[in-house]
């Protein structure tokens, strides 16, 4: 994390200006797990594509269309360099996360799995990061190859539990996935302790659906040849994914979702492949999506991503301090078990004697609007039921005065059920 | 084109006064078939998502995300009504055409072609309409399993070569694909010749990204198994698709990019597979995309898609009529070389002695948008040469002057090079 070395604290009053949706209502959003709220500069972004000059990329000629072809260029590059790649040409833009997550399974998965191989993953992580391996899994046995799926545990403190990954690993293990902040505990995973002792042709890929623009992420040096980013959740655009693709890898990669403009020709013996991240884009993007990711990496650059990060921190510690003194309140595994003040934005906890879907209901209906439930995680996971929680998770627009409001108000339901 | 029967002339004014970004320029814009412009309510909609009750859909329990998952299933319903659809599950939102018909190929085909199995395709569609059977025929090819793509012709009208595509079918015929309105040639494809002369079980796929929201298409008339829609080409946003599922074959479908909130569990067992369209429809869709669709279609109803489709023919007519009487201008197959007037808002066109690139370069600096090259067409097909040319394509909110003073434009070309 080399650039949380420098971290301004942010204006709430400031800060909160630049969201349009939370200067029209009294409701303290705290589900940006879920999605985030949208600064201005993204809206006028998205506003101003449609209303003016509008145009495809990468097909015409004309200035409409050339200028957005260059300008996502430029947002590739500065997407690139906020993540820490080394290449613009490792940025491919995607649907989304789940469908970057996808790509990773049927591009590199399907061309490289062999008889025998497998691949380590967290049960509980969220089903994009599940469901896809299970998926590539199946497809491949549909044509006689099997390949293994290990699960590796969870720490109380919810992170992966690395020990376990050493445990598990073999020969025969080609890729490691985990979610680098998790989007139920909120605890971080770097794969650190992994480093040097791990053969370096394995393969790691870091869900950074909740960490980016959330915390400084640098995928240098997670060490990532893959790495998932969810624009709608950074303060941009559904629709809009980023899938981190390291160039060792790009030339042992099919094509995904090939079409118009994908780096794939037909040759007269087939389907010949071109260049990366054309390759793995085909088809018309998203281009308000793609260029209202620039805009929230503007947004996210003049807070400085350190300053956001402590922030998130700050309303984290708050929280489970607050949380902690009331009565029946249990905490899922998180940074609320850490022997130090941690947090990263995201706190899952239960009421002893009160579903979490009526503590979710009562939250509602008082203003508070949280995630209530399983949240994702793959409903065969065994433990999964123990998942069923409220989830807390916040960003640069909320304030410690919201946090303690929360509170008091998950005090009052406590005390009704005791 | 069973909504074809009404039709109230379009007032240009009114109509073009839907369009802000046409309202702020003097150019001409004749690039439709690559994207449309966006009318008001489809800016105001994505607008008022990024910036009043922001939040994800499907997920969370509080009123902002459940009006959303209500708004959604809205689209969807409007959305199989205005394609003839007989049922709202049977639209699946994706996220673009291409994303659409490589979901054919990955959920349909991977689960269900044996070795020997023939797909019938026209080399000249698109090459999103083209790649992804290539690239299906490689994943199968990797695994020892060889299916067949069967190229058939275009006639000299650009329409799908019926006869030709009757002589290829053979038992092991599994799908036909075409597209509906060509991109390049203008001409459009029922496949009604087939009807009743093949087996039923042979199941047909119309890429509809040129004619959804220009003419009025029904998927229930077409015969359609598959039809694939680009939301931005029909006044919607990038970002978002419609992939057309016949119940039929609901059960024989794979996930596609699978994640959270898709038809799909964990079981002990492995994935099971559930309810359409979630099935095919993995994590956090486009949300302002998917209701800015909704939007469109209120715009494109209140028009009427016949009155649409009669506008786009009156201004095709005058357009081919313009040209033929320029010197040296060649059509490209399409409805030029019909003996009727017909017309779709696409025509393409060469001027003996110049490359379309020079054409296209003189016809943007005088202000005339238009598309030149091979517009997307798979290189390999042998005689993707001659569909270099220059592309003309309209909406609503093009007029007659404008076809006017663009045909004079290219006649002074013309005759610059005579």
């Amino acid at each position: 994390m080399s650039r949380a070395s420098v971290s301004t604290p942010l204006l709430p009053e400031k800060v909160r200006a630049l969201f349009p949706a939370l200067a029209e209502t009294n409701e303290v959003y705290l589900d940006s797990a879920a999605t985030t709220q949208k600064p201005l500069p993204v809206v006028e972004t998205i506003h101003r594509y449609h209303s003016s000059r509008t145009a495809n990329a990468g097909r015409g000629t004309y200035p409409w269309a050339t200028e957005l072809t260059a300008r996502i260029s430029e947002v590739r590059a500065r997407t690139a360099a906020f993540l820490g790649a080394e290449n613009p040409d490792e940025v491919v833009f995607t649907g989304g996360a789940t469908a970057a997550l996808n790509a990773v399974a049927l591009s590199w998965g399907l061309a490289e799995l062999a008889d025998g191989d497998e691949i380590l993953y967290n049960p509980r992580d969220h089903a994009s990061a599940v469901h896809p391996w299970h998926h590539l899994r199946g497809l491949l046995a549909r044509f006689g190859r099997r390949i293994e799926l290990i699960p590796y545990r969870t720490t109380e403190l919810g992170e992966a539990d690395t020990a376990d990954i050493l445990a598990e690993l073999t020969p025969r293990t080609r890729l490691i996935v985990t979610s680098h902040l998790h989007h139920v505990f909120g605890a971080v995973t770097t794969l650190e302790e992994l480093r040097g002792r791990i053969d370096p042709s394995v393969l790691l890929c870091f869900d950074c659906s909740q960490s980016g623009g959330h915390l400084p992420v640098d995928v240098t040096e997670l060490g990532a040849d893959f790495a998932v980013f969810a624009a709608h959740k950074m303060l941009g655009a559904p629709g809009t994914g980023i899938l981190y693709c390291r160039r060792r890898i790009h030339d042992r990669l099919l094509p995904f979702l090939p079409g118009g403009n994908s780096g794939v020709r037909l040759t007269e013996s087939g389907l010949a492949c071109a260049a990366m991240p054309e390759l793995l884009e085909g088809g018309t993007p998203n281009i308000p999506g793609i260029l209202a990711l620039g805009s929230a990496l503007d947004v996210l650059e003049s807070f400085g991503m350190a300053a956001v990060a402590a922030h998130n921190r700050e309303l984290t510690v708050r929280l489970v301090d607050g949380l902690r003194a009331v009565p029946g309140v249990e905490f899922l595994p998180g940074p609320a078990h850490a022997p130090c003040a941690v947090g990263y934005g995201i706190v899952s906890f239960r009421i002893a004697g009160i579903t979490s879907a009526d503590v979710g209901f009562v939250l509602g209906r008082l203003g508070f609007l949280v995630r209530t439930g399983l949240h994702c995680t793959p409903a065969a996971d065994p433990g999964a039921d123990d998942l069923d929680s409220v989830r807390v998770s916040t960003h640069v627009y909320n304030t410690l005065d919201e946090i303690d409001r929360f509170t008091a108000c998950v005090t009052t339901i406590a005390e009704e059920v005791t």
